[in-house]
């Protein structure tokens, strides 16, 4: 488990005071690519080596709203990995009080620059390796 | 069912080439908001009303990507509403092509501005009607 | 002189109840997009020819507050172009009671996909032609 | 002068493979706050004491791309202080090579939460006496 810190921009809020849902969204991502670097394969290093991990689903719940300014704690865990499919879980936390703001996942498949599907136990074992290593299965 | 129509601008894109898919949560949401003014109760009506309605979770599923300059029609169903919760649902559909792009659905709750629950069968009984009254159930 | 449309979303507004002051930069970028494309030359048509237009420089002042769900009508003219850059200005004008929410304008070299510099007159010199033709100076 | 770093986002690149230019204008916002925060007048503590300080005007030169994962220094300085408008420039420079990707600048009123100009020497002088200390000018 990797934690992440974002902290809460004023352009993420919207009239209601609170930050919009869609951002939520875009710290997972910050916070995924936060994890794979830690693990050595970031994005960077993916796509020199021509392999994109588009999303290919999402989900976010909301528990609590997040402010402006606030400091929020992501917990990410590699939860599935089987050579072709990803499975990403989050959980939003705010610094300070430690409320849980909001829990995610993301699931995501590998493709080449050209957008084709690819199985990195085939086309990179070495990344294959990390990632199999890396799973957190869900508590029983 | 009613139809909306996004056009993907350029801003939406990112550096795979496609559109970003934290993009496709605020065309759920674009969609949603031109819905309820279909049936009379849009935001600013429900906002003058003292009625915030956020979003409780969210989910969506990418099943191609979206390109720039693409006109997006996006479907809205009302699935579920039971004075306390409403559950919306969309496809995202290429105009053009008619390719399905992404499907998603939304919870959401109802609170008063200061953030408080709210059912709107007791606090707003002619929305709640309305809400009611839109209801698709899902197909067999 | 050409018009655009606008429609401010939710997740446009920030905690001041307004549009935050990032997306009309992007609103002009919709409008710009939509201007070229009523000459023939829109985006899609010049970087499946090579082209990108990158943004030099920016500006625009604040004149009003917009608002969620504001129709807001822009108006671009193509003000300056000599070959390796081209300045764009626009007016952001609320449709209902024609109040100037915001002036602005942009400025624009033209590069190969690569990022290399390029001078339309040269590359491209149908497009150049349209652009030449297109330009409104400022009145005196 | 204050440094902020902003790490650039995936979802802040566009389909040109470099960061979108709207982003440049938030990042400004983001260091902003952070200088504010420094002076100990940060925007929790302005909308605290019923002080906006909405944008009048924006603008930024751009002289090099910016690219996805790259760490931005932005340096700010508070050039312009009198009364009823601040004004503040801002250098974003890579993290690493030190090349300067963009200049810019953005100048702010105050009001109070319904909106209406005030001067802050008259209405919080605490605060106007803060600003007016931090001004640096211009080299000559």
């Amino acid at each position: 488990m990797t934690d992440y810190i974002h902290r809460v921009q004023y352009y993420e809020t919207d009239q209601m005071g609170v930050v919009h849902h869609s951002n939520h969204i875009r710290w997972m991502e910050e916070a995924r690519i936060s994890y794979l670097d830690s693990l050595g394969i970031g994005f960077v290093t993916l796509e020199s080596r021509g392999i994109y991990s588009p999303v290919v689903g999402v989900e976010c719940r909301y528990r609590r709203p997040a402010h402006f300014d606030e400091r929020i704690r992501i917990q990410v865990e590699l939860r599935e990995y089987k050579g072709m499919h990803l499975r990403v879980e989050y959980k939003m936390i705010r610094v300070g009080d430690d409320e849980l703001i909001a829990t995610g996942s993301s699931t995501h498949c590998f493709t080449n620059t050209a957008g084709k599907p690819i199985a990195l136990s085939k086309t990179h074992p070495d990344i294959h390796e990390i990632l199999a290593a890396a799973v957190v299965p869900a508590e029983a």
